[in-house]
């Protein structure tokens, strides 16, 4: 069984003539404890809610497990297995999750399957407490992690088993591929840590090592695995990578190349193993296939499934609603509640705690809506009434909490509310400062790409923060991440604004989304009823010159975001006294605008009237709209009060002013 | 003396509205114990070459380190302690290297600077087995670290710590301010860690938990880390945050906040500390005074550097003009010969192979450069013949290699490089996949902030890599990191551009620069003498249409980068068929080509010339060339063989001869 996968593998790679055979080769005899005696899943239906959790951190390998799942029974073609590698191919070189039936998550950057782990085996702790019964247990699964020396290499695997081992999550079960080989070759020199001893501080169950080719020791360290009641369990199984070839065996070599016709013929050779390539006997299939097996398993669930509804209809109703992503049916008047009554109030407030007072009605009617931040709780304003801290019960089990105390941890927070997601039945939120979205860039990305609704709060968005100065002040960073592809980027400059950006991050369920959100307080910008709806379009005529006593037509566009809004509405005043007439564009989400219709867009911007935009940031991002001038900046903040910094760096009423008389030709640049 | 401190962080945060009292307040005594009786510094120099190193990675405690300086006699007078957190102060929110005499890196962001640590503590071992003769040792330095619970719960602070151990750096010694309290209260719930366990584990020496109060523990702890041969020493110093405060100490209310004018009232009297905010008596001026000792100090370390530059004259020269930074005066004609070579050879080769080409002609003339990369070698090519793997000695002294094998941590890489740019004596570069960069984001940022010259050489740079997918492929990175001020990034397009890439990366000591090169093979671009020499200048004029036989002058200019400058030429030559005459730009840095004066940028790109701009990556970036079309990538890539890739994403000499004949009013928008 497990030459099966090292020969589909070695196969596989060498007809894409690119790939990792050697991960492959080397867990295979793991993968045959893990998968065949232990792995509780349907491949008829691999999204049934109670199934365990599968994760291939080292997602190199990816041709493990696209053997696995063709060989338990997945809608996965020998076919797909030959197209390994290819365009639209459902193996690509990583794991994609939503491209290959049974992939849980997209893996290939090192360390965050491992924390994507972390936050699929919260997510089972969390809905256990909520939804089982006393006699009715409908959540109870494992979170199966294969991971490699290059994820206990990555600092984002401390972050996340750090957590596990605090949040005690025992059914977290991760199994640790301990060739001592990376690409660079033997780790030794690089990659001295007692691991054992590190997973210890951590505060999980260490069982090994074991031999990784003995397929009945490995099985044994997964049953007593399955048997921790208060930690999470390290399995460390030395191994050889690239198991089975003669020649690249042990070696760095198998890592990351095709072995070639000629050792792959060897290997053959060495394992006795006769098959042509992606021919594999019957008797292999079937000492394989987990169709039945699995919906057996499946079948019993929807049994207690069934028992549970019978006795608690509602919770059972609720359950399916949210594992199906489903926002409850009043979401839309939540929202829409929020962003009136932040209309009406008209108050002047930070953003960061506009947010939280939408956040106060969105966390009251939505269970699903999980919150945290990385050690800035009273800076983010992520928590509200309805979301208690997340704790531990004496017994290990969740006190019901709904916000999470992630600790200093933005990447590994980042990369677990992406297994939140990705488990369904959470809509996970989190917060830091701006700034060290840096630190979780890459799983933003990963969320992304993934399609997760995930919600970053960003707060302290510019040098508006003030006295903490340039390593702690954005001037980049809202611009740089409105470049990854699929995340939606909102810098509300208001309540009624932020009250939207809330709704539309809750109602994209296939987009992560992030909210750039203001230290300093910002005033109300008064707006229309039609200004109110048209937030959603991301950009919108926030005030005409008739706002500000002019009959005339516009002569300029200000396009504004933020806390620079308020600055843009302040110069429109100044340029009237002057008889100039200005249009105020209020921008909080480019990418949102930029997905509008070209007969929207243009209604906004108008062609051939020039446009000025002004955004505490750098300005290359701006001209992209046609503008004339960026009121921006292209170099570092300062430690100094914002009031200060705001005039020290240009962004006053006068000069947005100025700008825009230098635009439309009413005065020259000085 | 340790109430000095105090008083004086609890004034100043007060005095600013703004700031972290606690810190400074809990470590006073652990300051003592270091600052008065170890460190070996000299306040009126701060840049003597062997000094002692002191990071304070906790950088919001801030006042810590201004209260040190000014104490011991550095130029940072009382009046600058008055302005904290003011514009254009000495005494900015957190400390900044190049603002304060005495900061020897920028801290606060969590993490990085035990980080940059590691990398001063490894430059110093690196320069000792390089420099010092038996009877001569002329470097011989400790590097002490403050750091909290939020450094070590970040992920960067595993891979810095791991690498630490493995390089049995036993001249660190980092000092934990073992509190147990962050910003959201007890850091119980969220941070369990047995620290000690864990450092045990990374190969560390473990001393205490001392009692972070008790000078004399914590005095006698620091000698003992001094008698260690082989590993970094952690010191657990158990302390109370604000201690000395009646009611905020002990709270996370102490951490980020002033005290109030009540409660510093109720402090001064606990503390038995009478005198008015910024007054000190001077006999702890006196106690605290180290101007006399450091000068005697460095004058010690001056006779036994005289004494080796009469015995070994030319180590001493080279070792002055190392720390100091300077280039070896052959370093122009190195330059000028590798991009002459380049262009003489003409070679179709990956610009990851160009560079490793150009690398070994620099790494041959310049003994500072000193490369690594995190477990790409191979595939990164940042190894050359004057670069043998750095390895330890059975002593534990440095095998005089000079290419590290930083494993998978692509934030320890560039923190680590950080440190060893701010050590003096080397130029660090270091290479991963351009997409990991996400991962080491901040740290780039920080070299930027930080003026240090660190080269990042990051490879594959977009879906030219191919088969790995969308996970590995960057889209949005090369704009993005434009988007950092203070950064240079190039994406050379041959042998030429890498070879002076390199040369402007090596020759900007007061900036980091990004190298974003091509996993697949690149055609040299046929080019005049005049091009080669404007590559230095960022972008320039590659071909004209007389290139392609025609005589009139351009319609158009095609702006291209990297492996999209061979597509620009050949639609060049496609247009030319048509009777169309097209100026090809290669831009290989857009922000070397910003920082030229106005008529050469309007020389290489004329007012009126419709532009289009071609890049395998996001398109927004490229609109402020005033471009009419951008031929880009806004999506994720997919998993396919590169040249599939390219045809499937519209990256093809077609696509862009048909988007110029548009942008010219030659054709219709289809």
């Amino acid at each position: 069984m497990a030459n099966a996968i090292r020969a589909l593998a070695m196969d596989a790679v060498q007809q894409a003539n690119s790939g990792h055979p050697g991960a492959p080769m080397g867990m295979a005899d793991i993968a045959v404890a893990l998968w065949n005696r232990h792995l509780r899943h349907n491949p008829g239906n691999p999204l049934w809610a109670d199934r365990d959790r599968f994760v291939l951190s080292n997602g190199h390998g990816s041709m493990l497990i696209y053997a696995l799942l063709h060989l338990t029974g997945y809608d996965l073609p020998i076919e797909q297995l030959k197209a390994f590698r290819q365009l639209h191919s459902k193996t690509p070189g990583h794991p994609e999750v939503g491209i290959t039936p049974g992939v849980e998550t997209t893996t290939g950057p090192l360390g965050q399957g491992i924390t994507n782990a972390v936050g699929l085996a919260l997510a089972e702790k969390l809905l256990a407490k909520e939804f089982n019964r006393d006699g009715h247990t409908i959540v109870d699964h494992h979170t199966y992690v294969f991971l490699g020396d290059g994820c206990l290499m990555e600092g984002i695997s401390h972050e996340a088993c750090s957590l596990a081992g605090a949040w005690k999550l025992n059914k977290l079960v991760a199994i640790y591929d301990d060739n001592g080989i990376s690409i660079d070759g033997q780790v030794a020199p690089w990659f001295a840590d007692d691991t054992a001893r590190r997973f210890e501080a951590y505060g999980w169950r260490v069982v090994g090592p074991v031999d990784g080719h003995d397929v009945d020791a490995v099985d044994a360290a997964i049953g007593l695995a399955k048997t921790s009641t208060d930690k999470p369990t390290l399995i460390i199984a030395k191994t050889h990578i690239g198991k089975g070839s003669p020649n690249r065996a042990n070696t760095a070599k198998a890592h990351g190349e095709p072995l070639g016709a000629e050792e792959i013929k060897l290997t053959r050779e060495a394992l006795g193993w006769s098959h042509e390539p992606f021919v594999l006997p019957a008797e292999v299939y079937e000492a394989w296939d987990a169709k039945a097996a699995g919906e057996a398993a499946e079948k019993a669930w929807d049994e207690r499934f069934d028992a549970y509804a019978t006795a608690f209809p509602e919770q059972a109703a609720e359950f399916s609603r949210r594992i199906a992503g489903v926002l409850p049916p009043n979401f839309a008047d939540v929202a829409a509640q929020a962003a009136i009554s932040a209309h009406d109030k008209a108050e002047t407030v930070a953003t960061r705690k506009a947010s939280q007072i939408a956040l106060e009605a969105f966390t009251a009617a939505l269970p699903e809506l999980i919150g945290g931040s990385a050690d800035l709780t009273g800076s983010n304003l992520t928590n509200t009434k309805s979301t208690p801290a997340f704790r531990l019960e004496e017994d290990g089990s969740s006190n019901g909490g709904r916000h999470i105390n992630y600790g200093v941890r933005e990447f590994g927070m980042a990369a677990i509310m992406n297994g939140l997601a990705l488990h369904g039945g959470f809509i996970p939120y989190g917060g830091t400062f701006l700034t060290f979205s840096d630190y979780s860039r890459n799983a933003i990305r990963m969320a992304a790409l993934m399609k997760q609704r995930v919600i970053h709060v960003f707060t302290h968005d510019s040098i508006g923060l003030g006295e903490d100065g340039p390593t702690h002040q954005s001037v980049e960073h809202v611009s740089s991440l409105r470049l990854i592809p699929g995340l939606d980027v909102w810098r509300p400059a208001d309540t009624a604004e932020t009250a939207v950006a809330w709704t539309m991050a809750i109602a994209h369920h296939n987009r992560p989304s992030v909210l750039a959100l203001s230290r300093q307080n910002l005033p109300y910008a008064a707006k229309t009823g039609q200004a109110v709806d048209d937030i959603t379009k991301g950009g919108y005529v926030l005030s005409e010159p008739a706002a500000v006593g002019l009959k005339k037509k516009a002569q300029a566009v200000i396009i504004a975001t933020g806390s620079e809004v308020q600055l843009a509405l302040q110069a429109q005043q100044q340029l009237a006294v002057a008889g100039i007439a200005v249009r105020v564009v209020s921008m909080p989400s480019t990418t949102v605008f930029d997905r509008q219709d070209v007969r929207y867009k243009k209604s906004v911007l108008p062609d051939g009237l020039p446009r000025v935009a002004v955004e505490a940031g750098v300005t290359d991002f701006w001209w992209k709209y046609g503008v004339s001038a960026v009121v921006g900046l292209d170099t570092y903040g300062e430690s100094a009060p914002a009031n200060v910094l705001f005039k020290y760096f240009g962004f006053t009423a006068e000069n947005v002013a100025d700008t825009v008389k230098v635009a439309i030709g009413e005065a020259r640049l000085k």
